[in-house]
């Protein structure tokens, strides 16, 4: 996947452009109703913030899917005029969090409500196994790691325990959720988290698992969760949406 | 709808079995596979904890569906044969969570991805609009409550919190929540919370409402939240589902 890198100092406005090889045909589902039908229109413009592991979901999902889309960083951190927590930005999102994207003539929030509307107007690389079965194990991941894990080791939380304690809390949330999803996994993994069929469960693995490292998580007892992970890194969509690649990036990461 | 209320002394192993008037047609969706094909075996049974607002919104959507199903208590609280932590129960759900749900010949874990499946094998009666947009923001509230509010305050973090800190804490985050949830259905919200359709949005509402009320969260901030659960709870679904007329529900709260 081509990506345009634009260079701009740390605290200020970034914006990226991805580009996919190919574009994806937007038709709509043969089931469900478009309220706006997909058009030719703008293209779709990701607001998301370089460590979230909720955007980076987004990204995967759109790469994935081969949608063309701009970035727009919002930062968590600094105040300033990209930060989530201005008038402007509760416009575009009413819960000031990252991501929201905006698509179809439409602003869409949350990483997992955003890739089901992308599933479905967009269906042609499908991120649910046609089984229904399947795809509650596929959901039944997605909301352990979305649910059961992220949100208690996020940004606000760990502002909210404190600095000394925050570390401390994050290993033990990661590790307990860790603990069943391994158990989980086991029981639902092929090649990939469910099967052998890439999935959104596989497209919320990985960030969680980079989260998991950074806060520096002993992972040896996970091994099914460290062998997915390994498989799901080498595979372009996860590489190129990676957060060390995104504008926002300060430098001293940027691109390892 | 008839519910038939076995009494059973608490801490014992409870169940109880809902008939709804009418038996759901189990009929698949059209677009997707059944890898087990729904047949007129066992009834449903749903692994629930009385005060769980994840079981909570389960029951209402079964009940919606006109589902019939069966209740086994499964104890979050005190130790014993029907706690959480048997590694019979580990069994059926190995986050060792409530709720779990039997059916078609398979158990389901978390109660999105329930929701979900029910959604996708019973569509009759839906909870899902067909419109992709709201379907979109319907998923958005899902997960606003059951990402960003049920989980930090559930029982475990409570626990993990300290009794002298859990009040507090489950009164910021909820507090924290409902102030973006009241600015999105402000935006979304008809008699429900997306437009007039009663949706999964509705069924996640009511359970986190009752949580904000047990921890003592002043409502009145949030006028949206309170309209819309005032609506709800006088549904029949709402009201027969309630925590209070759950067969583990101590008798001090049982039936009020």
């Amino acid at each position: 996947m081509a990506a345009l890198r634009l260079l701009a100092p740390q605290g200020q406005q970034c914006t990226q452009i991805f580009r996919p090889p190919f574009s994806a045909s937007m038709s709509s589902s043969s089931v469900l109703k478009m309220s706006t039908p997909a058009t030719d229109g703008p293209q779709p413009k990701l607001y998301a913030f370089w460590t979230s592991s909720c955007s980076w979901r987004v990204r995967i999902a759109l790469t994935l899917k081969n949608i063309p889309y701009e970035i727009q960083a919002i930062n968590l951190v600094q105040t300033g005029e990209d930060h989530a927590y201005t008038d402007k930005y509760r416009e575009v999102n009413p819960m000031q969090t990252v991501p929201s994207l905006q698509i179809d003539g439409h602003s869409l929030c949350d990483s997992v409500a955003i890739m089901h509307y992308l599933e479905e107007t967009r269906p042609e690389i499908p991120l649910l196994p046609q089984d229904v079965i399947k795809r509650a194990k596929v959901r039944e991941i997605v909301e352990l790691i979305c649910s059961a894990i992220q949100p208690l080791q996020n940004r606000l939380v760990l502002e909210h325990v404190g600095k000394e304690q925050s570390l401390v809390w994050a290993q033990h949330w990661i590790a307990r959720g860790f603990k069943g999803l391994d158990r989980v996994l086991a029981g639902s993994a092929g090649k990939y988290c469910v099967g052998d069929e890439l999935s959104m469960a596989d497209v919320c693995l990985v960030p969680q698992v980079f989260n998991a490292r950074r806060y520096k998580v002993e992972l040896t007892p996970y091994p099914n969760i460290v062998r997915l992970d390994h498989e799901l890194q080498s595979l372009p969509a996860f590489k190129s949406s990676h957060p060390h690649q995104q504008p926002d990036c300060p430098p001293k990461f940027a691109g390892k």
